[in-house]
């Protein structure tokens, strides 16, 4: 049996979510948790490989078990209770064996939060990148909305990443103050290449100070040019809120 | 001249607010920033002793400096700069010299939240504290508003506190879900007894958990007993949102 499970994490203490040599990486704290459980080891695969610093809400990750002595409906707090605090997974479910949590997913939804304040807010500093300009959150939703669609987001990837085509489909992306200050880059896409997310949020920052015009989004876009977009925002601003599937492909049809 | 800051802070890494012999406080970090910007040792005066591990957006605290060699307005950005990044000065403001942060406080607020689902969520866990029950949201509400009035809060103060009277007035006390789960007591008042807010909020969480009727709350208020009201809630979940002043407590007027 294939279990598919629901995790958030704060990830300012890990490498990311990918296991690594020399650092503590999600994945890793995940795997130990459920070898502990299960008393041989795990391997688990996830949805996304969140960077260093990034956080999620709603990563998925599977792996095979036939051996679990507790119901799918107990194993979130039974593994809760062999991991950290700043990881939490929050729902198990039971998946086809051929389902794949990376390949299968419909859709992605990333959240950027930038702080914008004359002064830095320390309960926000974790999970929020900070600004001390002002912004222009008018001219910042007007060039969020400029990205949905398919196009070649070459312009909006870092450099020396290998992706086969460079192609993807942006469902929707917006802006808005979710509290004073507080600027929030809602994105849903069928998939982002490596970094495109800081990018895009970089860009529309750049549109916020001035820097960039919203009407000179698509041109950006079509130049692929990674120089004409704007900077890789830091991590710690960016969270992974959730991974879709479609329903077919979560239930084994035989 | 008196200078009357207003300081915000995570208090996960700290004492609390007061000065200790073995342990780093917040107010040990902004007098050693002050000290070294005036190259003189400098004592400050804060609002409230918040306790270790709580939070604040709104502290105040008062300095004298005639010597200051940045304007008021450069001010809490030259201080951020000699401050770690879990403590913001967010504003400086000139007050008179008889002014005393503590004593003329016309009222404080503080929120405390509470996150309610059937697993933690890694990303609020220090800003609040976890309780996996279902909480019955409206009783809270019920409950929290009964609180509002002046009363004696003997049954609400931390048992070996020496506060000269229990009698204090509370301007208003609510409850509202401010993102889903996430349950937000906040309170005004003229003043608080030691462990107050965290009694009240436990108190609440109680009547949310059933074990307590909104209807019994004046009861308990009356009693005077300590053993009536709920459990004292984690010092994660308290945050100090504001102090506020007279207009004329603040101005000097010859």
């Amino acid at each position: 049996m294939q279990i598919l499970l629901t995790v958030a994490y704060d990830g300012t203490a890990y490498a990311g979510w990918q296991r690594q040599q020399n650092a503590i990486a999600v994945q890793q704290r995940l795997e130990e948790a459920l070898s502990t459980l299960l008393s041989r080891p795990i391997t688990i695969n996830a949805a996304s490989r969140t960077d260093a610093g990034v956080h999620a809400l709603g990563q998925r990750a599977a792996f095979f078990a036939d051996d679990l002595r507790v119901s799918l409906k107990k194993l979130p707090q039974v593994i809760n209770g062999l991991l950290p605090p700043d990881i939490s997974v929050t729902a198990a479910q039971a998946v086809c064996d051929n389902f794949n949590p990376r390949f299968d997913a419909e859709y992605k939804i990333y959240t950027y939060n930038t702080y914008c304040a004359a002064t830095p807010n320390p309960l926000l500093r974790r999970y929020s990148a900070y600004v001390p300009q002002m912004l222009d959150i008018q001219a910042m939703k007007k060039a969020a909305g400029m990205f949905a669609g398919r196009h070649d987001f070459a312009a909006f990837m870092a450099t020396g990443s290998s992706a086969k085509t460079t192609v993807r489909e942006i469902f929707s992306c917006d802006v808005r103050e979710t509290q004073p200050g507080l600027i929030a880059l809602t994105i849903t896409g069928n998939g982002f290449l490596y970094n495109m997310v800081r990018i895009i949020a970089g860009t529309v920052l750049y549109v916020g100070l001035g820097k960039i015009l919203p009407q000179d989004i698509p041109m950006i876009i079509s130049s692929c040019d990674r120089t004409k977009a704007g900077k890789t925002m830091p991590p710690e601003g960016l969270t992974l809120v959730e991974v879709g599937y479609k329903q077919d492909k979560l239930l084994c049809n035989g």
